[in-house]
């Protein structure tokens, strides 16, 4: 069994955001000479999400609006973890809901996607640094 | 390491559907020969999802019902993606909620599930061909 | 490739409880001896989980708040699977929500988590024997 391992690096302009990550999963995936096997991509960041969906933008921004609507980005005391001093409750909430990670097949040395599946970091704490780990296994 | 990769091929009569799929996959795994391992089974379209959960028809229907309040199933411009000429943004977040896949252990050649633990297709934007992705590794 | 499985088992006090199994799970990864590889930790019943989040009492506490919302607790036939006798048709719909499983990537022999990253059982129908799977493969 082989293996490779790389970290992906995020320091988003705004607080939230999407971010298609696809074509460097793939230039990993090609780099690393895998020809059979999986890929884990999950965020080290319990504010962020990797989830697999389409690269559409009105999408993305129901996304953001369905998840407001969900968990409401509030900063204060309703959500007992802002009591801590921080503000990103809703946060954590947003990442549940989308996922922490993906793992996703790789046949014949490619990522093995559906005709529209896109991976995506999500950030819903950003404007800071944050990282992205992905392992490779397989022969 | 060893791997088998099979595709499972769905065009339900329903729009929204759930299909119990633990007999295919316990089939594929038995033919891979594999002993100790994994397996990933994921939906390949981004309206779609494999869970596991209760092969219960209440809790089917529970989860219909919970998943109509949560995310609407509006065909109009109330989810900007609609605009796009789609009517289907409602099946992206089902999805989500729902989960694009599951890692299943193998054991001693056989699917290390616990006794009411059953592996589910979501269908939610059906009545055409869709796919299911099972990739098998290990020895 | 190896592998390792192991089981782990919870008796919970409460009907709903958050469990920390960090140490438990970094206690099966060194003894396994993989050097490179993943772990997938998946609960075996329907209406427990197993997610990755933050160990803060206040954000836990924000989690059950927010499940009660997202899906009310009824024990009643508002949900059609508790006309089977069972009163949890809410934990399977929590479960959902939180996830059956995640898959960590072992790196130099140990968990490659985040710095804020702690794996949790998530038990929302407990005071009875719950199962949780622990499969690492690797070399």
């Amino acid at each position: 069994m082989k293996s490779c391992t790389k970290y992906l690096y995020f320091n988003t302009e705004n607080r939230i955001d999407f971010i298609n990550i696809t074509p460097e999963i793939e230039r990993i995936v090609r780099e690393s000479g895998i020809q059979e096997g999986i890929v884990l991509i999950n965020a080290m960041h319990i504010t962020a999400s990797v989830f697999v969906n389409d690269a559409e933008e009105g999408l993305l921004e129901d996304f953001k609006k369905w998840l407001e609507k969900l968990a409401p980005p509030y900063t204060d005391s309703r959500y007992k973890h802002n009591l801590t001093g921080e503000d990103n409750a809703f946060s954590h909430l947003w990442r549940t809901i989308m996922g922490r990670e993906t793992v996703i097949a790789i046949t014949d040395g490619k990522l093995d996607l559906g005709p529209w599946e896109q991976i995506f970091y999500g950030e819903f704490d950003g404007q800071r640094k944050k990282r992205v780990l992905v392992k490779v296994i397989g022969e």
